[in-house]
C-alpha cells in the first residue's frame, strides 16, 4: 500500500497535535487505527469556503484489494459511527458495528471484496474534527472548525481512496447519514460509483429531523460545561447536555411498536411505582444508560457538527431544486432500502430517490423491509435486509466480472 | 355562590404563602383568578399516600349555574395548559386557550352552560404545586411537594365542585393530560358525569410518551440552576433546561406534514446557509422561540410534576389490567376524538377506549378527525372537531332536557 499511509508510531503530524491536558480521555484520537495524513499542501476544499489542512483520516479495512482494483466497497457511517464496522470498537470494546453485513461469508463478503470504511472529517474517532488540534492555535479547533457537509466528508473520502490507490468503487454503501454519503458519492463521482446501496436515508434532511437535531445540540449548548466549546482547555466535559441530546435521538432511531416490545409500561426492579422521579419505568433506566454511555465515547462538538452536516443536506437543492438532476450523470445501478417502522426517513424519502432515479432511467430496484424497529433496524439483524443486500451485491459481482 | 370562596383580598392562606425573593416573578400566584382554599382540616388523600393540605385550587367559569345545578360543564386542561379557557391569559396576554370551542353560541355554548375550569393540583397558575410555599417550612414545595397523579387532580377538582355546589357535570371535556382525566372523572365517579369527551388522548401513557417526557425531565435537572428543585431559594431559574424540555415535547404535539408546511427547509431571513450554529432554518427559530417564551410561563418543578402524572397514567393497571373494568360503572355517554396525524396519541389510542367502553355496553361515539396538524390539533381551528362537539353536546342537552 501507499507508503504515505502511516502507523501511529509513524505519524509525524499527529505526534505534533498533541492532545491538552484532558484531551487525553476523548476519543478523538484513535490508536487502534491506521491514519492517512494530507499535509497543508493537500488541503481538503470544503463547501464553506474553508480550506482544511493538514488534516488526517481514520480508517479500518478488511479483505484484499485484488490486482484489478475492482473490488472495493466504501461503507459509510452513520452519524455517531465509525470505522470500526467489522473490528472490535477500541473504546466500547463492542464488536464491529456491521458484524451482522459484512465478514467472511455474509453479504458483503470480505473474502472477496477489499472493504474500506474512514471515520468521516468532522467525527472524534480519528479523523480531523473539532476535538482535533488546530495547527495554528495548539489548540483543540472547537467551534472555529470549520462546518462540515456530506459533500466535504464525500471528497475527503476520495482523497483516502486516492491514497489508497483505488480508481473506483465497485460498491458504495451505508444506513442513515452514511446513505446520504452514498447519495452524494453517486452524485459527485459519478464514474467512481459501480453500485450504490443508500439505506434508511433521505436526500434531504426533513423539517421534523432538523427540529429534533437542533434540540440535541441546543442541550450540549446550554450545558456550561460546554463553555462556548472549549471544554478542553477549561477541563470540563459537557456530559449532561450530550447525554440529554442522545437520549432524545435514541428516540428517534427506534419504534413506538419497538419501544412498546422491548419496555411497554413495565417497572424497573419494582413491584409499583415509587412516585418519585427514579427512573420507575424500565424505558427510563434504559434511556438515561443510553445517555451515559454515549457520551464516554463522544465528542459533544464533533455531535454538533455532525448534526449540522444532516441537517444542510439537500441534494435537490444542489441541482436546481430537481433531484433527478443529481443523478443525470450517474453511471452507477442502485437498491434503496426504507424499513416500513423508520419515522426519520420514511418509505417516503427512499421512494423520492427511487422517482429522482427512475426519471434518469437509471437502474434501480427498492425494497421496503417490513420491520418493528424503526430506524436503527439497518444495524440490526434483519434477515430481509441482509438477503437484499446479497442479491444485489451477488449480480453486481457478476456485473462487474468479479 | 358558596362563601368560602375567596377572591384574592380575601385569601388569608394565600398572603400567609407569600412568595420568597425570586418567587414573584413565577406564575405560581395568578392574582387574576377566584381561588377556593381547603384548609388543613380538608386535606386532598392522594395516591401516593400524601394529605395535601392546606390546598387552593384556582379557577374560572363562564356562563351561568342553572336553578337545576345541571348544566356545569367541566373542562380538563392539558400539561402545560391552565384555567384561561375563555379568558384572556394574565401572563401571555393571549386569547383563552379553547374560546375556538367554548364561548356564546360556540359549541360549548356559554351561554346555555355553567363551564368551569380549574388549574390542576401540581401545576403553577393559582393552584397548589411545587412552587407553592409549604406551610410547614415557609418556603416552595420544590421537590418536597407530593407526586401528583391524575386521579389526584381530578380528587381535586370533585372537591371543587362540592365547594361550587355542583352535584354532577353535564359534560366534563379535555384534550391530551385533559383527556386523561376526563376517563378518569368518568370511571371514579360515574354517577357525577352525564357526558364525557375525550380528546387526542389515551387510557395510559405509552413507552414513547414517557421516554420523551423523561428526556425532558433531564433537561431540566441537567440545568445547574435548577439546583435540586431549590431554585427559588438559589435565585436561579432553570430557564436553559426547561426551554430545551419545551423544544423536544414541542415537536411531539406537532406532525412532520405540519413541520414541512409550515416551515419545510425554508431558511429564516437568508438566502443562504451561513455554514454557522445560527438558526438558518426558520424551523429552528420557530422552536427557540418556543422554548423561550415557555420558560416565561411555566415553572420548571411543575413540568416534571405534571409529566410524570401523565406517565403514571393507566387506568386499565388501576382496574385490574382490563380497561373495561374502568368502566364498568359507568353512566356516561361518550364521544372519543382522535386525529389522524396525531403521534403522541395516535387512533389506536381511542380505538383502545372505545373497544373498552363497548365491552361495558356504554353509549360511545368515535370520531377521527382528518388533520395534518398533530396532536395540537384540538387546540386549533378544526371544523370537524367543533361539528363532532356541537353534534354530541346538543345531543347530549336534549338527553338531559337543557
Amino acid at each position: 500500500m501507499d507508503s504515505t499511509l502511516t502507523s501511529d508510531a509513524e505519524a509525524g503530524l499527529r505526534s505534533e497535535a498533541k492532545p491538552l491536558p484532558g484531551y487525553e480521555a476523548m476519543p478523538a484520537t484513535d490508536p487502534k487505527s491506521p491514519v492517512a495524513l494530507f499535509g497543508a499542501d493537500e488541503p481538503l476544499a470544503m463547501d464553506s469556503g474553508a480550506a482544511l489542512g493538514p488534516f488526517q483520516i481514520a480508517y479500518q479495512t478488511a479483505g484484499t484489494l485484488n490486482a484489478a482494483r475492482s473490488n472495493a466497497v466504501l461503507i459509510c457511517h452513520a452519524l455517531t459511527g465509525d470505522q470500526h464496522f467489522a473490528h472490535r470498537h477500541p473504546v466500547t470494546g463492542k464488536a464491529g458495528w456491521w458484524e451482522t453485513l459484512v465478514g467472511p461469508g455474509k453479504p458483503i463478503d470480505t473474502d472477496r471484496y477489499f472493504v474500506v470504511c474512514s471515520n468521516v472529517i468532522g467525527s472524534c474517532m480519528g479523523s480531523t474534527g473539532p476535538a482535533s488540534v488546530d495547527p495554528a492555535t495548539a489548540k483543540p479547533y472547537g467551534l472555529d472548525f470549520p462546518l462540515v457537509t456530506i459533500r466535504d466528508m464525500v471528497r475527503a473520502q476520495a482523497m483516502l481512496l486516492d491514497r489508497l490507490g483505488i480508481p473506483d468503487l465497485f460498491l458504495c454503501i451505508g444506513g442513515s447519514m452514511g446513505g446520504m454519503q452514498v447519495l452524494q458519492w453517486a452524485s459527485l463521482f459519478p464514474e467512481r460509483v459501480f453500485a450504490a446501496m443508500p439505506i434508511a436515508t433521505g436526500a434531504r434532511h426533513s423539517a421534523q429531523n432538523i427540529a429534533f437535531h437542533e434540540v440535541g445540540r441546543r442541550a450540549i449548548m446550554a450545558d456550561p460545561a460546554w463553555a462556548d466549546g472549549r471544554y478542553f482547555e477549561e477541563g470540563t466535559r459537557p456530559a449532561k447536555g450530550l447525554g440529554v441530546a442522545r437520549m432524545g435521538a435514541h428516540i428517534t432511531y427506534l419504534s413506538e411498536p419497538a419501544l412498546h416490545r422491548k419496555f411497554g409500561r413495565r417497572l424497573q426492579n419494582r413491584a409499583a411505582p415509587t412516585f418519585s422521579f427514579n427512573a420507575d419505568f424500565q424505558i427510563e433506566s434504559y434511556l438515561r444508560h443510553q445517555g451515559l454511555s454515549f457520551v464516554e465515547r463522544f465528542d459533544a462538538n464533533a455531535y454538533l457538527y455532525l448534526t449540522r452536516a444532516m441537517d444542510y443536506f439537500d441534494l435537490a437543492e444542489d441541482h436546481g431544486g430537481v433531484l433527478a438532476n443529481a443523478f443525470r450523470a450517474s453511471k452507477s445501478r442502485f437498491c434503496v432500502i426504507s424499513f416500513t417502522s423508520d419515522w426519520l426517513f420514511p418509505t417516503a424519502d427512499s421512494r423520492a430517490i427511487v422517482h429522482a432515479l427512475n426519471a434518469v432511467a437509471a437502474p434501480v430496484a427498492f425494497v421496503e423491509v417490513e420491520s418493528d424497529k424503526g430506524h436503527d433496524a439497518f444495524l440490526l439483524d434483519e434477515p430481509a435486509l441482509f438477503s437484499a443486500a446479497r442479491g444485489f451485491v451477488d449480480a453486481a459481482a457478476r456485473a462487474r466480472g468479479l
